[in-house]
């Protein structure tokens, strides 16, 4: 499409080209007006973050910071100790009022080795993930990291996807990591995929930098 | 490969599943150890979050957000003006020390449907990404949308890339919007695709909302 549009305005006078371009746009317009005048329903989202790429809780981080900025509270579990670095703690820390953050205990995977201490982690992370759905005064809450446990058998799926099913109208939930379970996806309202197409850490032996990874 | 763990695991006891699992995680952090030994290298990157799905603005704005808990100087250009909500605004202007934001002019595309007044809005708002990413003041520079403007070529593709190019090497440059040019991307660091699985837009009608859209 790209190609054909270049071609086509490349034969044209400057003029046309803006004659061309507001007809366009008009359009454009037109069908995203019609789009968001369809689209009037409001509810509580399953926000689903997986691929291999970067991003997946960052861009969660980011909707919690559009939440706090709205004036709602946030409940956040970390399903990995560890994962964050003191950066994102930091910043959400100053807004205590409104974030409820919760690490899982003793971290998990390749530090600890041990599966039972994980195993329970899970479970109290769970829990207090539940609690927090089922609060109404958290308008959101991210799971960060769950889909690890779920991989791993640290969680029952089902369970999981019973709470997540039966959550608060309007709460939103978000939930992150790779190799999300087809389970999830399909009652999820929201799935994206964060693709790596290039990375400096294996390319260029670029190391985890501040503001980037942490 | 899941599928072959499950298999496997499955017809394990629990103190064979430790065991295995210790033996995994073990070889897993043998691995990222390697390769946290092995890069060791920090450079300022150039970062592309391209792809129709969302996030690439959220992960970018998570990004500034880490930025700033490190005590870094952010610059923001938005090329979109109104895509960003009031949430993203009022939270960033809480660090006014910290935070330069900067929308282009009088927004583009649909709404205006005026090409040559888009173009000058172009040029004003890559003049200031300029200043802001020569300026050794900012550790961060996210260029939001940037690539809606390569696409129309409402800005010459050589000079931005030049640019980029020659940034201060400290500085980490941050380009949002899909359909990322191919020469951005064979001169970025670290470059996302964000894939669209499922969207609640168009398949429940359900409307922008607050914490997630804006």
């Amino acid at each position: 499409m790209t190609e054909e549009r270049t071609k086509k305005t490349d034969r044209m006078t400057e003029a046309e080209r803006d004659a061309y371009h507001a007809e366009k746009m008009k359009k454009k317009k037109a069908a995203r007006d019609k789009l968001v005048a369809a689209n009037q329903a409001e509810k509580g989202l399953v926000i689903v973050h997986t691929g291999k790429g970067k991003g997946k809780s960052t861009a969660a981080f980011g909707m919690v910071f559009r939440a706090i900025a709205h004036g709602f509270n946030v409940g956040i579990v970390q399903f990995v100790k560890g994962k964050w670095g003191t950066g994102e703690r930091d910043i959400l820390e100053r807004f205590p009022d409104q974030v409820s953050i919760n690490a899982m205990g003793d971290g998990f995977t390749w530090d600890t080795q041990d599966r039972q201490r994980d195993l329970a982690a899970a479970r109290t992370a769970w829990d207090k993930a539940k609690e927090l759905i089922a609060d109404p005064n958290y308008k959101m809450v991210l799971l960060d990291e769950l889909n690890i446990c779920l991989r791993y058998d640290y969680l029952p799926l089902e369970e999981v996807i019973e709470v997540l099913k039966n959550k608060p109208a309007d709460t939103h939930v978000i939930v992150t990591g790779r190799n999300a379970k087809d389970e999830l996806i399909d009652i999820a309202d929201l799935v994206t995929e964060m693709t790596l197409i290039k990375h400096p850490f294996r390319e260029q032996g670029v190391k985890a930098q501040a503001g980037i990874e942490f």
